[in-house]
């Protein structure tokens, strides 16, 4: 994309009342836009990094046999009712509206109930278990604060996976199988080093839950880690009984700020047998299913990564989620030079390498400064000197060194 | 993918209160569920009809210059007060909610003002303009009756385009561009023959505006079409002044039912005087943009074409949008025609051709029948019969014709 055409642009200052550094730093750039307190639209640079991640996470949900669909915002009071979470007092950050009949309908917040509710007509046997299905859902929640940016909304996108299972121990089996695939994802957008398995509250089903914990003191959870052992356990659990159970100990611990990328947790069978979602098994007995729930925050975790792998300059996007692989910077009043960038970026274009190709008539420093912005993992110049060169000077965002190179280098750089 | 894996199945019958053709055939074959009146889930074959839509849509969309962005369901109430469309009163199908400090916050209907909100901080100057930004978004409609099944929804996606010009002339020419992608998409999803150009009502803004309308019985819309023209007149501007200016006579007419696909509609200078947005023209003067919108139901696009392209076996998709480009049916007990089918199964994967494998243990009228009810455009069989000539039985879904190929044949048919 020619940043001469593309309708964003970068801006000095974030909103006033913005003060979440992830969103200040994503406005600035122009890839994220407030609509208001915890509620943002994504710029075409931000859907690109949201689509980014996106196919990272579809990949390994498709890797461990899930299947994709999609839900939907409105949701049936009924549902909820069963399982006693529609009542404001038992879950507060319900939005509700009515139908033009009066009926009240809810909008998503989760979709376990009508997920279970849905898939029951699809259960009958044995034979159609066990079934993961996910999603990449629009979650509204109603939040009385909304003040880290992208890292907490009232909007937001989720990928939330469902598994139903006949027995614990195919649970209990694929359970473990998840665990590894979300720390897999973790890795994949940049994050593995200083992204935690963290043991929670289970609620009413478990006594665990477990919660993948990025390490950032924009975090707005406490854990206590263990480093060597690559464990945290969450404060909400943090007690000497459980520490004994875990097997660690309060000196090996470190006491940190994180938030919370994902969490996956058991609900046994019980909302199974609210929901009346029952098999019958291989002897003919009626079976309730064990049903699991995983979620990864996904604008969330855009909103991790634009925190804490910034720096003073600007955003710094790992290879895998950026939104271009690389800027190309015209520094060349000559027409000359103007003909070897538009070469360039056409060639790039041709090999499938998605680059933004900085073509504005501004100078070096603005330019400079916007691609530091930006963020994306290289930064290709081209100049009056290192045209007589016939190269390229090619920078990391990441890395202080510069190096020339041609044409064939830059691909080969790129790819 | 196996049938036997896919957490769906077909079924004989739909809900009893489903009165609508397409959402019958799409629930029992497994595309869609129904939530409640109006409110459906895509399930894994209908997201993938939905995703393949989006990408004839957005290759349009890019090919015109678009830069695809997503606005946010949750929208505020001064926005659309600015431009008197909060009332009830003047738009009767709001869906509305609070956040917990009572303050009202609308659900998306439709996004005209926030993102006309939205582009007023990136466009300063003429140099900033033209600017064409489009989104697939999902949208809450708080509809009286919802009966038509996926043709008219209360949550439903559409892709909206917005185009923001310097001038009246600029702004009519890229209206006719659209014009001219919008017929592109409906001929790349099988519609093109019974779509036609529709002059419909301008409203506050101009005299027409235009809508793109499919001939079927299930529409909810009256137009009077001349068929060699390729062109109509929707009933609520049909009288004699408008057959005059359109150069149309009554006795060419033929009046028909038909169900709106896309529309797209001038607002002039208005809304951008409503909502603040100007310019500074090459002579310095202050200017406001000319806005127009258009919209594809991107939803209720997949339900007329199950409506109109269907028989009474099933659903007839289209190539390019069908959820697989085949299926294969294993009717053999024998472990040998077991293994060619897998084998073939494989290829095709291989090759990167989409296909559905049904593998189930159920005789062959019921895997036939099956096949017609989804759908895919191509079937093939294997049997003891066809192995021991090393060949496949190839039919198209929408013919009779039966031919015997190898595995090459297979593969050439399919790509």
């Amino acid at each position: 994309m020619r940043l001469s055409k593309l309708f964003t642009s970068t801006s000095k200052d974030a909103p006033a009342d913005e003060t979440a550094k992830n969103a200040q730093l994503l406005i600035r750039a122009g890839f994220i836009h407030k609509e208001m307190a915890g509620v943002y639209s994504y710029l075409p640079l931000g859907l690109k990094v949201i689509e980014n991640i996106k196919t990272v996470v579809r990949e390994e949900m498709n890797k461990l046999g899930g299947q994709e669909f999609l839900m939907t915002s409105l949701q049936r009071k009924e549902l909820w009712e069963k399982t006693d979470r529609w009542d404001d007092k038992k879950v507060d950050i319900w939005f509700k509206s009515k139908l033009q009949n009066d009926t009240e309908v809810g909008l998503a917040w989760s979709h376990e109930e009508p997920i279970t509710d849905m898939i029951r007509e699809f259960i009958a046997s044995y034979r159609d278990l066990p079934a993961y299905v996910y999603q990449f859902q629009n979650k509204l929640r109603n939040e009385v604060r909304a003040k880290s940016g992208i890292m907490r909304c009232r909007e937001f996108l989720m990928k939330d996976l469902y598994s139903y299972s006949k027995t614990e121990q195919e649970h209990q089996k694929f359970y473990d199988v998840v665990t590894k695939a979300y720390l897999n994802i973790f890795d994949q957008v940049g994050l593995g080093d200083i992204t935690y398995f963290t043991f929670a509250s289970g609620g009413a089903f478990t006594q665990f839950s477990h919660e993948f914990q990025t390490l950032t003191d924009a975090g707005e959870d406490t854990i206590y880690l263990n480093r060597s052992k690559k464990l945290a356990v969450n404060e909400e659990v943090y007690n000497d009984d459980v520490l004994k159970q875990l097997d660690l100990k309060k000196e090996d611990l470190e006491k940190v700020k994180a938030a919370e990328l994902g969490n996956i947790f058991s609900f046994g069978t019980t909302k199974s047998e609210q929901l009346d979602l029952y098999f019958v098994d291989e002897k003919g007995k009626k079976q309730s299913a064990v049903l699991g729930s995983y979620g990864i925050g996904i604008s969330r975790l855009m909103g991790v990564v634009a925190e804490v792998l910034s720096d003073d300059k600007g955003l710094v996007w790992p290879e895998n989620i950026a939104p271009a692989k690389a800027i190309i910077i015209n520094l060349g009043a000559e027409q000359e030079v103007t003909k070897a960038a538009d070469e360039l970026y056409e060639s790039l274009q041709t090999e499938g390498i998605e680059v933004l190709y900085d073509d504005r008539e501004l100078s070096a420093g603005e330019k400079f400064a916007d691609a530091d912005l930006i963020g994306v993992p290289y930064r290709v110049v081209i100049s009056n000197k290192t045209l007589k060169e016939d190269k390229f000077e090619l920078k990391k965002r990441s890395s202080q060194d510069v190096e020339l190179v041609d044409t064939r280098g830059i691909i080969d750089a790129l790819r």
